[in-house]
């Protein structure tokens, strides 16, 4: 029986055309069973534009209600039962589906996973792991966003999650894990990340603990997995979308500058639009809530077609290495 | 009578060198009298490289020690005291300088400042004011990195010091102020944004308060002084930095794949060029120590002679503009 993934089709800035484009797409590319979450006939219609959709094996769940951005999470999924995203979770939790995408309000999706789903044993606090593109592979960051305040034992917690991740989804064989500090020695940072470093030097036979961790040497690639509270971890996020788009536009603009640098500028094109895709959110498909009963990935709210295609090969490839079960284990073997 | 600045001599990867070459462009280009604090000979032997110092107000006042970067700054401005740093901040201390420069360890600087020179009359805490380059007018980032856990009303008196830097230093009128924070509405962040929010939404007639800021907004130019703890703030510089190393290596490398893009490699070197000039904290001669009784730059470990000598420049516009003057008068104006 393939993989089944159930996608809030209403959540995000493109819902529901990209959502469904993207869905039908990955059940095309990774011969997964998809379901659409959400208005049956704004679903239909949008299938209904497309080929051969009826040879996938896509389904369609009824939600007639949509989690706004504004809405205050917690009580927003208590009150819309038919929420499109609570739906979705909920597919997860019956078992007709075995991991699920949303791209809609993170702090909804946050909150029903949790509710919905529960939390892995010996997991304080789910965590959302995103990766973060660096000048050699790809590194991964957690907490990037699902707890603004954080304890020590949280943030060793995300190593265990994080280096799961690293190695089960990224191919690297014990992990280097690092602190995002701003400082190297033992002693910089605030109270979290003093304790922190201490609690994570504790070794693991699952990771390499590399001390500290600043901005410069994530970015240079020196590390594969860096911890830190979700509060750091989405200015972390939203700082480096922010440069990168600063970087970019100044220099297209300074290429624009003279009759020869417009050539550069040409030729230089295939180099912008290359270092977009491979630096591209899209590319990695979003973030992965680690710390749950189940799978979800947090989509970007901009996802296009491409971006929910990649988030569902996420989805498939955490459930078809049971990353699940390697943190229940490793946490086992690593309790404090 | 002109500014004298007392430059720490010893302090940073390239002294004495750079920090005298430095020197001699400020005394030269700035009217600007310099003191040059550290070891007389070596001092002498850097000075002696050039022509016609003698006609500069060049003073070498003698310093036998150095704080190097892995000792702990407060233990060892006690124990030190003939250290290159706290000599200087003493030049000031005693009225011999008006300001100074110091590119080397950051906590011996604001140490021997906060222990030399004393607080303003209501500030809790000195901040470090950076200045970060954005696609529109460059903004100031306070608290760059003095203080590693804050309170909020630390936050209303950076934004204090920030718009007062914004005008006097920056030149605009009525600066935008916002919180680095990881979403826009009120409620956004942890209990120090939340709480900050409220406080800097008391209008006060020398700022004018956007609410949050992101990451993306922050480096598009949405506001001219964004407030934050100083560890938020430090991580921010630092990923800054090598997110934006990152890009121009990736697309420096996609530029190198084929013929047809190394000639276009080779027209955008100087676009390349003319964006780390204008990114550059070079330029920007280094950040602020704010709320102390005094003007105390300080620079990049890394600053060569173009930063040692925008750092001076900085030092000189802050004791011209009377900087610390507006802050205390601004700060009675609007004590909370």
């Amino acid at each position: 029986m393939s993989i089944k993934i159930a996608i809030d089709a209403m959540g995000g800035d493109y819902a529901p055309e990209e959502l469904v484009k993207g869905a039908i797409d990955a059940a095309r590319e990774y011969k997964v069973a998809i379901q659409l979450v959400g208005k049956v006939d704004k679903i239909k219609e949008e299938l209904n534009k497309y080929n051969n959709v009826n040879k996938l094996d896509i389904e369609i769940i009824k939600a007639n209600s949509i989690i706004e951005m504004d809405e205050s999470p917690g009580s927003a999924i208590r009150r819309k039962k038919d929420a499109s995203i609570v739906v979705t979770v909920d597919q997860v939790a019956k078992g007709n589906a075995q991991g699920l995408v949303a791209a809609g309000s993170t702090g909804a999706a946050m909150a029903a996973s949790l509710f919905g789903l529960g939390r892995l044993p010996g997991i304080d606090r789910p965590a959302i792991a995103a990766v973060l593109p660096t000048t050699d592979k790809p590194a991964v960051l957690i907490d990037a966003g699902a707890n603004s305040s954080c304890n020590p034992k949280m943030l060793y917690q995300f190593a265990i999650m994080g280096s799961i991740f690293s190695s089960a989804i990224m191919g690297i064989k014990n992990p280097r894990v690092g602190v995002l500090n701003i400082g190297g020695e033992s002693g910089k940072g605030n109270l979290l990340t003093q304790n922190a470093y201490k609690l994570l030097s504790k070794q693991t036979d699952q990771y390499k603990f590399v001390g500290n961790i600043e901005g410069r040497e994530l970015f240079a690639g020196d590390c594969d997995v860096v911890v830190c509270d979700g509060f750091v971890g989405n200015v972390t996020l939203k700082v480096a979308e922010g440069v990168a788009r600063m970087v970019i536009k100044k220099l297209k603009d300074e290429l624009s500058n003279s009759i020869l640098t417009k050539l550069g500028a040409f030729i230089a094109k295939k180099a912008f639009m290359n270092l977009k895709k491979n630096s591209d959110y899209e590319e990695y498909g979003g973030a992965l809530l680690l710390g749950i009963k189940g799978v979800c990935v947090i989509a970007h709210g901009g996802s296009h077609a491409n971006a929910v295609k990649n988030a569902v090969r996420v989805a498939k490839e955490a459930i078809e290495k049971d990353m699940n079960g390697k943190i229940s284990e490793m946490y086992e073997l690593n309790k404090i």
